[in-house]
């Protein structure tokens, strides 16, 4: 968790190839990234994927994630499904598990985990689901990457799990502060980018989609690997956080 | 790993249902076996019955190892695939990591692999294939259970992993000593299953399909779980071994 | 369709198995029902499986429909997705389709349509996720099975697609006609199933479960095949529409 | 097929994508091709590419054949696995049907099955695995690519199904002409697909590896949409069989 004397980290999901279907953003930005959200099989990612990608984390000296979704590959992870906390905390285990798998061969340890995709914005609504990934990371002794002022940071909080805000630099907010998801990524202007991260280090906002300044607490900004350009804004964003007057 | 003072133990392949689905011996089997080698979702297994497996085999004090197979369900990881040691060692570390997702539920550690189906018969004849499982093995500083005389066995004497060498009730054995692999289990004589067991204890030997007398060396037993009947040759073996004098 | 002079059909959704696993009512339903529902690999069943059902159901003259689901095997599904109407008709297009590569082989033709658990109920409750559904059996010329009074009915009766209304005995309907459908199947006493039917055929109405009596048309009878005892079910259901007054 | 007055046609595997990922080359290939192979799920593809690629395909004229592969997307279907003569029937029927649903919506027939990957090099080494791919072109009326000389042609020829004998152009042949197949692809010249294409026109053969001339008989050219460049290499060989002089 960053605490006050810390820069915000920026993260990056990655490892979101399937057999020989690469996004092609990864080498670059895990040249850029201090963390890296890693797939697990049921969005994406597969177990030779998941091997490189460790490896390249564990290289790069980049600390690693678990990035656990629905099973859900043909939707990318990215459409709702009714699931019984137990379900969802099966899921989240058995995808968190996977992955410390491809961590015992570099004698790594699993730093975080960050649901994706619906997952993320059902456990940020549900706090029995958000229970369940709660239960899992303090197994594990890890924090959980998510939204400030959701049930992400409630239960957080409640079970004594680590907490890291996230900042999104390439999805718009709505004026509630929702994330607006698109199935397909679009491309970011880096230099946007780097302006909502100055403004939010700044004045602790952002704007939403419609003009509203919406607060915003954040230890980490995500850079999201499967747009066009993803490496661009990942540096565009390293740089605005270097810039910044230290908080 | 049985020493001259132990008994050899009872292992059973289990969690092998899929959803909805059972093979309906695992509640009985639970209270006979000392081994539990869990599906890991690859045959069969699924994130729910691992979980319920896991929870059960705590809950009795049963060992639980993991049992990691080729990825396909359709034919219950029965089906030889032409694979790498680099993807037979990823398709391992996923689902041993997976399995001990659930574990950590419990503070329960790993105790053991033993690779499932035709995974288990290619890496008992390929050693470059059988280094990637014992690399996973000694990662987790735990016992790979498989046949003596094997690539499993020498493998793991190469790479300082303790071997369980299985002996099996419910195969025939051909007469190089290899096991008759069917897809759908025949159901099991309870009395020659016992018979088996003591003839392997008092003289070393078992009986291949044709007569020929072979040598057998073995520390555990496996009663396959899928077969009707199953856990009445469990109770049949587990008598056998308490009735055998000490080794 | 059913018409004045008919009477209802049996049906039961069959090929529900995956890999070694089987309900196993499919065999002696198969002596029984008039209308196959086969699974089409996506919550059940799976290639080999549809092709010994299919052979099964063209040797007992029984009549063969697909009985596509949502992708959710571990769920058998019955867990409610968030999917576009596209989304919905591309995945009952697959599953339809892959079902009459079967039937090709004993040159027989499709006969309905009948979704599975959650696609039932979802496409029952959204005419815009009905209207896929409809769209796929218009282009094979076949009827639908679902229930009256719901979008099931209406988008059918809108396209021109022949509807046929069901009857279930296995199911508890709610005091607003909907059907209370439970993960784990129940046993259902043959005799209630019996009176169910026999009551609907005479007065038009079933009883909810707090007691309310509904209207009820129906041209079908489904009994589901993965409850225990379900061959007895069918056979008393069977007896009492025989016993029946024709309509 | 192929008869003395047509010239060979193009032919490519097209809908490889899965979820949101895609090689990218469809879109032109489209319009250069006379034949879609289109993946069915098994080793790539999804429902809904699938729908998107049939859609094109019909757009743009160009004729429709199944590719049905091995089920593992892991490894694009580029891995061995040891099946039945029964489950390659099955799989091929599962894929070519659920094919034929797409085909369904915009009233087109099925073209042809091409198998691919490591399901194509099974059929042609072994007649038994290659019967029950013929069985279900036979059932459909349609004709199988391949590679002639093999179990393909053989098999075709047996059982009155059609035969188009395929050319590669980005890949290379070893000296008995069977195809070097590499699990990721290389780039090809344009230059040498068009010349290979004009030699194998003019003189009946090509050039294996090891400089070996290797006699060629050809229908059809394929070229692989998941290589960097494909639309040129398309483009190159389509030309140069324009301006070769008609057989």
């Amino acid at each position: 968790m960053a605490t006050e004397q810390t820069r915000p980290t920026v993260n990056s999901d990655m490892g979101e190839g399937i057999g020989l279907h690469r996004f092609g953003n990864d080498p670059e930005l895990m040249q850029i990234v201090d963390l890296a959200n890693v797939a697990c099989g049921f969005h994406a990612g597969d177990p030779d994927i998941m091997s490189e990608t460790v490896a390249s984390a564990a290289a790069h000296g980049v600390r690693v994630g678990a990035h656990p979704s629905l099973p859900d590959q043909w939707g990318f992870g990215r459409r709702p499904m009714v699931l019984t906390p137990e379900e969802v905390e099966s899921l989240v285990r058995y995808q968190v598990g996977a992955l410390t798998g491809f961590l015992a061969r570099h004698r790594a340890e699993l730093h975080h985990i960050k649901p994706h995709g619906s997952l993320y914005g059902m456990v940020a609504r549900d706090p029995a689901l958000m229970e369940s990934v709660a239960a899992v990371a303090r197994d594990y002794g890890v924090s959980v990457l998510g939204m400030a002022g959701t049930a992400h940071e409630a239960v957080c909080a409640d079970r004594d799990v680590p907490f890291v805000a996230e900042l999104y630099v390439d999805l718009n907010y709505n004026a509630q502060g929702g994330l607006i998801i698109e199935r397909t990524p679009r491309s970011t202007d880096p230099r946007a980018a780097a302006e909502r991260v100055t403004q939010a280090l700044a004045s602790g906002t952002v704007c939403a989609e419609d003009g509203t300044e919406l607060p915003m607490r954040f230890d980490s900004v995500c850079v999201h690997s499967d747009a066009p350009g993803a490496p661009a804004v990942a540096r565009a964003v390293r740089e605005a956080l270097e810039s910044a007057p230290v908080r």
